[in-house]
Formats: structure tokens, C-alpha cells, sequence
């Protein structure tokens, strides 16, 4: 028998013949993300139990062979895409809620509950889990804390980090960690549920989770104002973001966006549209009318085109409506897209707006960003044809350029995509040697193999 | 020249002569803290700059003395203690506010800011930081950040952990780290942040921090709550929690707090007084008063005795009044104090609470409970005549079934005290081996000679 036969010999042994699949067609699927890159597992493993993941980390370790933790498969960095021998590790058959504690705040799950799935579990108690990503429908919980994956409401709620209390996680050397709390304090030992939450399935497998949970406002109310500049929507955030009413939502769309959708449907908004915030208030009927009006004063400028309020869901869908068609639209215009999803301080938005346009027309490519503005968290497109050459390379020298510019406004050059294979080579610019060198020695006490998802967050050792 | 000498000359070499104590009578303030316990320092070095600290570090590794880092030693675990030979690094001469950045919501500072200092100079902004300690006057936000220590607060707004952006580090192994972001969003690599944020200071010595800050609500309201049984107030503690005007405090005292009071003020509380909530709310003035009203309501129970609202400051204080007394009565009444600061979910509370009363009658001692009961976090007071050794021996006895009650309803040892030398024996029967190694693998990687504040927090090794 190869040694390969014994290994998935074994595997079937450990994990139970039903969770396995080692048949290269059935396997494919497993291999990528929606990075667009793609790898053949050796083979792939459906997850049950802590005890289970437990078996299999001590054999790929003693095989030496590396483990692709897997939610569905739609990040966008890369972080799930399968690199040279590698088992996936999926947590898809991990898909049951196991508590939801109104009294106490809290939920626990599996890794592989989607975060739709859950959302809707804890609507009927009155209650949400803050982060939204907007794959939600057919992302998990597991892959939301591997990747901190918020969405627009941690501009009041918070990121996943903010959102976890608890925990288990299988890490590479084999060892079942029951990290952190079921309550809202805690602070016996070091803080290893945040130190896990974003870290890419690079340092172990979560197992199961203690979320925090909130209670759902009572009502919703959505503005929409059309600038006829950035300078006013920048300006409006900065004042916003400023005072106490803090939005559930406060997107930004540019005027390349509004270019591009007027493209499709000229009627959508006014042709001098040139900046675009949707913003969301929440909270009792009383609270969120009185929010909405100091808003709506705080959203006032000369170059204000208009400003509609939504009083109602079918109301706020209307003026979300332009948003939603965004990423539809992106993908119909340009074959290729660089993705980026950079942060900056909120009042560097404009500098970062213009910066952006500057790059644009220097590198002659389109460049449509939208965004978490309430967070300074920008998506900038770079939009090109990957069948042409000169504008493939344009775009792979803008992207350098655009991470300069951020950095240079004091930002960071991932929001809530992470890092996986696409930022690898990056992250030295914003974290520097002796950071880096931190990262990579508490890796390796976790995972002294380097058996846990190798090649992705972190840049190749140096020689 | 003795090896101490040489150390000691090398070490005003490093730091400034101005910024080194060396006589014993100058040095022995700063080897204590709020526990009680105290040490002789080998010196007392003023911190002034990540620079100066990273020299100072690798010195200390040089000739293998300890560093125990110190705010203003408030702290009540002993984690600011001095054992055997080490010295003090203390942060009160980096005490400067380096930025307050309203629209960006965030502020920076170095670590010797007082808490309440830097609170004053927010309130100019329009500003806070969540986090208020009792001791917030006189503490560090250093301090704060070591423990991550909350407060009455937490329970809307969150602990260090969730108020802070990222931090400059000096490590025990000199490196100088800056992790973290100014933004509120941000994934690129492991959240160092938060490892150290709650590490006692073993991990290295902050000399910076980007803290998170919050604009102030326009209003806010107080109400307290008299209940004739301790069900009523805990089952009104967990209806309030279950919906969405979340309050900024919800505060718990017990009946033998309730007795001790009386017993010192008779008029303070009415006789049948056995249990107290205070209430705040704060908002917008027409979503707090909606809030107040909303909340009132929750509070109702058969067993309700009275319940009061304030509208003003001054009557705010007036309710605050039996809170604020029961510390300096505590301290008054007995001379043994063993201060716990357990936590557990919510809806456990009433557990907690009977649990601790068949406590004191088996042990025959005078337990005092008050506390964040928004956040399940109580602080348990044994009250003992250390004079009387079969009383201490007893209140020791009695803290070992404090600690299983606590675990065996889901807790946590420490919600905001920390573990320190005090509850370093007893933290593995919350984390476990495994989690404990994994601990013990960080200290040693990012502090590989284990200078920084050896015997805190992380119980020996196993031999």
C-alpha cells in the first residue's frame, strides 16, 4: 500500500467512511473559493465532532499532510482555496443550533449553521447576530469568525469580535481548547477566542461558538441622499459618525457606481448624481423618528441633490435598491475585477475618494468604490479585461499604488475579506518585521506543523 | 562592582538618571497594590518612551531580573505586587493625551492617562471612554487595558477589550509592536490587540494605545428599585436584559448589603428591603424617557416595594446614594475582607445568589453581594475577623465553594478584578490543561525568559 493509501486508509478509519470523499470529481468543488482560484483536495472531510477533527489533526500531522478548514467557500481572498497536499476539512454537516439563551444574551452553535439560518432562528426569539455579510444567505458562522466578516451593521454593532464569547477550537497540535465565557465579562487568562476570530483557520479548527446576541430594534427607518460631489457625502458621514445617534447602516456609493448604474437604467437616479449614502437608523418608534430627523439635518449640504426617507420595508427597499444592483452590474461590465476592501479613517474619506479617481486616470482603468463608509470601509473595484495584457498589468500596478495610498491616510488593507492567498504579499507593508515575526511564533506554538490551512495570512517565512 | 551595581549603573545608563529610584524608602510604595500584599523593588524605573522601555527590557533580559509594568497600583489582585527580584516600570510619567480625533471616534494616548482624566477631556469633545471603573479617578488607562477592567458601564457599552483600536507594545523579548488599527474595522493578521488586552502585564509593557471612544447620550435617567425578595429583583434583572433598551447600568446589592447599611443608617432603606436595583438609561431625551418608562414597567413585581425615578442629577445621586455607601461601610464593619468578582449568566443570578446564602450559614461567616448584575458579574464580599484563625481559616474554606458555585453555573472566576497572584491557584479549574498550555506556549514566545511579571496570572508550570 502507498503511503497515500494508508494515509486515506486511516482517514476513513478516524473520521467514518460516510464522511469522507477521496474521488477527484467529487472532491473539485471542495478545492476552491470565490477568489476564482482553485485546488484538488487529496481529500475531503465532513467534520462532527471536536473529538473527530481531535483524530483527524493527529493524523494529517503524522502524515504531514495540511488541513483547508472549509465553511461554503465564499470568501473572496483565496483564505479556503486548496495549495499542494491538503486535505478540506469541511464543516457542513456541523450545522446545528444548539442553544438560544434570550436571558442571557446568548447563542451556540456549530461552525457550519449558515448565517441566514441563524439570523431567522433568532428573529423568532427577538433577537439578531450583528454580523451581515452579504452572503449571509450561503455563508457560515464558521467562516464569518475565521475571516471577522461583518457587513454594514458593525458600524453600530460590531464585527464578529465584538460579537463572540466563546470557543472550542481544535488547534494544529491536535489539542480541544474550550476558550472564553458564556457572559458578557470575563478575564481569567489570555483573550484566545479573539486571538482565533480572524485568524483563517490558520491556527485550528472552530468547533462549536458562543455568540452574543442582541435584541432586534423595533423599528427601521432608511435614508437616501444624492450628492452632487464626494466632498459633500464625505463631509455628511464625518458628521454623522460625530454625534450620538449612531446609523445600523451608512453605505456610500461613488460616482463611477452611479455611472455605471445610470448605464443600465437611466431612470435609476439623477443624471447629476455624482455620491450616494443610504443610511439606516434603529430603535424604539419613538427613539428612531427623532434620529431620523437629526440625521436628515446632519446629511444637509449645498450639494445635496435630494434626500428621500423611507417610512416602511417596501419604502427602504426602493432606496436600497441602487445599492443592491451594484454588484450585479460590476460583474456584467467587466470581465476582470480587483477586489480590494480597504479601511481608513472616516475623515480620510475624501482624501482616499480622490485619491482613488487620481490612480484611476493614471493607470487609464475604471475604479467603482462602494462601501461601509460609517466604518471607512471602502470596496474599490478595479475594473479590466484580463484578456488584455497591457490592462491586466495596469491593474496589477494600480493595486499596488491604491494599498500605498491607504496606508499612507493611516488605514488598513483589509476591512472584513481578510487576507488569505490574495493579501499574502502585502501585509509586511502594514505590519511590519517585528509583528510579523509575533504572528508567525504563536503560529507555530499552536500549530508546530504548520499543518493548519499553511500559506494563507501569513508571508512566506524569510530565509 | 557586585553584579547588582553593574546592573543598576547600566540601568540609569538606559533609562535617564532622573528616571531611576534606587533607595529602598523611595522604592518600597511602588511594590504594592490594592491587595494588601507588598514587595521591595531592586529599583523603580519611570517609563518615557517605547525606546527607553525596549532598552530597558533587553537589559533586564541581559542580567535576568524581573519587570512587574504598574499603573497606580489600584488594582486588587496582586498583579502589580513585586516578587523577589525585579523591578518597577512604571508608567506615570507618560501620562499625555496624544490625540482626540471626534471624527474618526477615536482618541490616543499613553498609558499613564489617568482614566478620569482623560474621561474630562473627552467631555469637551462630546465624548467618553466606556470604561469607568470605581477607581477611575486614580487609575491608569494602562492599567485599565492590563486588566481590562470595566464597570458599571460595560453593560451597554463594553470592556477595554471592545473600546480599544490597537496599542504599542513593548514585548519580553524587546521587540517594540504596533498592533491594531485606528479604525473599526480591520483583519489583516492574528488580533494582537486583544491578546493583550487582559494579559497583567506578562505579556510586555504598553507604551500606547488607540482607544475607541463613544459620543456622550444627551440624557440620562436613574431609577431604583426596592424588592422584598431577591427572585423579584433577578427575574426583573433578566426581563430587562431580554429587551432592547439595553440600560447603562444595571446595579444589584443584596440583602446582608441592605442590613449593613441599615445597621449604619436606619433611614437609608426600608426594613423590608431585600434587595436593590438601580437602573440608567440614556439616550436622546425623547428615547430615554420612552426607555424609563418602558423599563419601569420590566421592574414590576408582586414583590416590589418602591420604586423611584430620577430626572435630574441631583436626584440621580440621591439613588446612587446606598451604592456609593456600602464600599466605605464594607471596609468599616470588618477588617478581613476576601473580594471576589465572579461572573455568571443572567438568568443564573438567583442560583448564585441562594448558593452564596447557604454558604455563609454553612461557613458561619457574613457574605455581602452587590454588583453588575446586567452583566452577571458579582462582586462577593467575605467578611472575616482575620485576628480569628478559625474564622480566616473558615473564609477560606468558604472561597474554595465560592469558586465551584460559581464554575458549576456556567461562570467565570473574575468579570473585571483579573487573576494576579491572588487567583492564580485556582484559574485551572476554569481553563484546563490544554488551555492553560496553550497560555503558557504564548507567555513563552513572546516573553522567552519570562521577565515580564513572572508569577502572575498563569499558575506554575507543572513539573
Amino acid at each position: 500500500m502507498t503511503k497515500r493509501r494508508q494515509f486515506l486508509a486511516a482517514l476513513v478509519a478516524k473520521a467514518g467512511a460516510e464522511n469522507v470523499l477521496t474521488d477527484p470529481g467529487d472532491c473539485l468543488p471542495y478545492g476552491l473559493d470565490n477568489s476564482g482560484m482553485q485546488g484538488l483536495p487529496v481529500a475531503v472531510v465532513f467534520a462532527t465532532s471536536a473529538a473527530q477533527v481531535s483524530h483527524i489533526v493527529h493524523l494529517c500531522r503524522d502524515h504531514q499532510i495540511a488541513i483547508v478548514p472549509r465553511g461554503r467557500g465564499s470568501g473572496t481572498s483565496g483564505g479556503a482555496v486548496v495549495l499542494g497536499d491538503a486535505i478540506v476539512l469541511s464543516s457542513e454537516r456541523m450545522n446545528r443550533i444548539l442553544e438560544i439563551n434570550r436571558a442571557d444574551r446568548y447563542c451556540r452553535v456549530e461552525p457550519g449553521v449558515l448565517n441566514g439560518d441563524l439570523q431567522s432562528a433568532l428573529a423568532r426569539h427577538g433577537f439578531f447576530w450583528p454580523p451581515d455579510p452579504s452572503s449571509a444567505d450561503y455563508c457560515t458562522v464558521g467562516g464569518n469568525l475565521a475571516y471577522n466578516s461583518a457587513g454594514p451593521r458593525a458600524v453600530k454593532y460590531g464585527t464578529p469580535r465584538e460579537n463572540t464569547l466563546g470557543l472550542s477550537v481544535v488547534i494544529g497540535n491536535g489539542n480541544i481548547l474550550e476558550c472564553g465565557v458564556r457572559t458578557t465579562k470575563g478575564v481569567v487568562g489570555y483573550d484566545l477566542t479573539r486571538l482565533f476570530v480572524g485568524s483563517e483557520g490558520t491556527l485550528g479548527f472552530i468547533t462549536a461558538a458562543t455568540l452574543r446576541i442582541t435584541p432586534l430594534a423595533k423599528e427601521k427607518r432608511s435614508l437616501r441622499a444624492l450628492y452632487t460631489s464626494i466632498e459633500a457625502a464625505t463631509q455628511a458621514v464625518t458628521r454623522i459618525m460625530g454625534q450620538p445617534d449612531t446609523p445600523c447602516a451608512l453605505e456610500f456609493m461613488d460616482a463611477t457606481c452611479v455611472r455605471l448604474l445610470r448605464e443600465a437604467n437611466p431612470d435609476l437616479l439623477p443624471a447629476r448624481t455624482r455620491a450616494i449614502l443610504i443610511i439606516d437608523l434603529d430603535g424604539s418608534p419613538a427613539a428612531v423618528d427623532a434620529a431620523t430627523d437629526r440625521v436628515a439635518r446632519y446629511a444637509k449640504h449645498e450639494d445635496l441633490l435630494r434626500l428621500n426617507t423611507a417610512r416602511n420595508q417596501a419604502e427602504s427597499q426602493q432606496l436600497w435598491s441602487a445599492r443592491k444592483a451594484l454588484s450585479p452590474r460590476l460583474r456584467e461590465i467587466a470581465p476582470g475585477k480587483l477586489n480590494e476592501d480597504v479601511v481608513v479613517p472616516v475623515s480620510r474619506l475624501p482624501d482616499l475618494i480622490h485619491g482613488l479617481d487620481a490612480l484611476a486616470q493614471r493607470h487609464a482603468l475604471c475604479i467603482a468604490n462602494f462601501g461601509h463608509a460609517g466604518n471607512g470601509n471602502i470596496h474599490v473595484n478595479l475594473l479590466y479585461d484580463p484578456a488584455d495584457a497591457s490592462q491586466s498589468a495596469a491593474a496589477t500596478r494600480c493595486l499596488d499604488d491604491v494599498l500605498k495610498l491607504v496606508l499612507s491616510l493611516g488605514g488598513t488593507l483589509s476591512g472584513e475579506h481578510g487576507v488569505g492567498t490574495q493579501k499574502r504579499d502585502f501585509i509586511h507593508r502594514e505590519l511590519g518585521t517585528d509583528v510579523l515575526a509575533a504572528m508567525r511564533d504563536i503560529k507555530y506554538c499552536l500549530d508546530p506543523d504548520n499543518i493548519m490551512n499553511p500559506g494563507k495570512m501569513l508571508p512566506e517565512n524569510p530565509a
